[in-house]
């Protein structure tokens, strides 16, 4: 099969087709999100080599006789042992030997097909077009910020970072009643979620305002510093994105305000799909360009020009 | 009056006793304590110059007239005007116009007056000796990691740091059922929690383990580094010292394992002094020299000793 390797060069390759363990099926990846994730990795990020690729929705293909053959599928991106100390105390996620499809020990979906464990598969809805399934797992991440538990319907939030993720974090936290202001770069970026009822904001015109919750979604230490500086004493930062470099942080910052700092990643999918279903969230204008697999080099080099939404990969299959 | 001034240099200094203003008191200083802080400050942190000091007991002196007069006192740090959008929206604490006793626009304790809001003061039951009230602002400051509602009786616990502040929070957490393990570099400190259930652990023979929730108090970058390795995926951190310099964060530390690090600084007082009067915890055995207010240059060198815990200044008044 084809597939976008990422060795000392990112290269389109033919490699074998994976082959499922016992519990896993093979399913044929229809459409492929490209993550800055991925754009990290290939700057030394996780020290991962193999097929990139976290964000597929796709069709199962086999073994014959799974009662997920025919049917189509997003899936969680770690696969875990089950049998851990961390698994058996409710932190499955956090497996001691988990595995992270295209980030961790693990081929990903920039492939025409990938192996994956029963487990981790989500049927999608019929209703739901693949270019917004493959959406479903940054969905599901900007779903996380709900998760923590700390967003009331009254508070004041800020989303720092006017890329996909911001951008699908300011639409959930906005439909909810929180009043939700997203800052960015990019005034075509910010009209996306205008019709959320999210405000946005220009990062140099945001006026001087405490806000209850901050949101870091730009993945940048200038995004960080205006987080910890609009939060309110008392409140919490909310940090989404990872990126290679540290933060010099000032304790006094944190303990001062008694501010909280909040370390946060993948979120549930099943109420990712339910927000696609109901066509609640339209991911569908955050795609800027599609490329077929065999052009995926290309694809991703476009997914890393300054200001790009969503970059799609289209996996061709033969009949 | 005497008091230990902090300019270009620490010096003991007769100045004119501060004159109470509008709903303030005068209080007659009994004891006071020596905390970090103050050691901050004399290296520039807060840019702070006048008397230092504020941790404290005293007795009410005057005006002739208040309710408060002849009765003895502990005393808040903070004090706020009441009127800015902090005070109303409940974020009195962090007052856009708050001075701090002896750290911020107001002159502290190591002195034999203190002029204090009346509204701050909370009055210390008659069987708390002295030499425990003056502990009433720190015991308060490690009630604050209880104030932050992260910490449950299932939870194991580390407190990394067993200074003066560690033991106090390791003494309260181990009061409500957490397994509270206290890491430090002292045997002779770590053995002054054991009493409360506390298990002590010397920092390089902490076994590999993960713990709920890590407490910080030891006010060093080190210390963070082991809180940041100590604590579980979805865990927490409670950073509780300020210390003048950065701490170079990875954010994927906080990200990739969901870990949440939560600034905490003051706690409620009337706690506190409910803890001290039966007598549940007796700070005590805490402090590990006494000095006269007229020696409190050497009190300050003394309590900047490595390894020391509290050092008490006694104010010497005619009768």
């Amino acid at each position: 099969m084809q597939a976008l390797v990422w060795e000392e060069a990112l290269r389109l390759k033919d490699i074998p087709s994976p082959s499922p363990k016992e519990g896993e099926v093979l399913v044929r990846v229809s459409r492929a999100g490209v993550c800055r994730t991925d754009l990290e990795v290939l700057k030394g990020y996780h020290g991962f080599h193999g097929v990139l690729g976290h964000e597929f929705v796709g069709v199962v293909a086999g073994p014959e006789g799974s009662p997920w053959q025919g049917r189509r599928v997003a899936g969680e991106i770690t696969l875990v042992c089950g049998v851990c100390t961390r698994c058996r105390s409710g932190l499955a996620r956090h497996c001691l030997n988990r595995e992270v499809l295209g980030l961790w020990g693990r081929n990903g979906v920039f492939a025409q097909y990938v192996a994956l464990p029963a487990a981790n598969l989500h049927a999608v809805p019929e209703q739901v077009p693949d270019d917004a399934a493959v959406f479903t797992e940054p969905l599901a991440a900007a779903l996380a910020v709900m998760e923590t538990g700390v967003i009331k319907p009254s508070h004041r939030v800020l989303v720092v970072g006017d890329g996909s993720l911001g951008l699908l974090i300011a639409m959930v936290l906005a439909r909810f009643g929180a009043a939700v202001t997203l800052a960015g770069h990019y005034p075509e970026h910010l009209s996306l979620a205008a019709p959320y009822g999210v405000a946005g904001c220009l990062e140099n015109e945001l006026a001087d305002k405490d806000f209850d919750v901050v949101v870091e979604a730009s993945g940048s230490t200038g995004g960080l510093d205006l987080a910890l500086a609009r939060v309110r004493p008392q409140g919490t930062v909310i940090l989404k994105s990872t990126y290679a470099g540290r933060y010099p942080l000032d304790p006094a910052i944190l303990v001062v305000p008694e501010v909280r700092l909040i370390g946060c990643r993948c979120g549930p999918f099943p109420a990712a799909l339910r927000l696609l279903a109901a066509g609640a969230i339209d991911p569908r204008p955050l795609v800027q360009a599609r490329f077929p697999l065999a052009r995926g080099v290309e694809a991703l080099e476009h997914a890393g020009r300054r200001g790009m939404l969503k970059v799609i990969l289209i996996m061709e299959h033969e009949p």
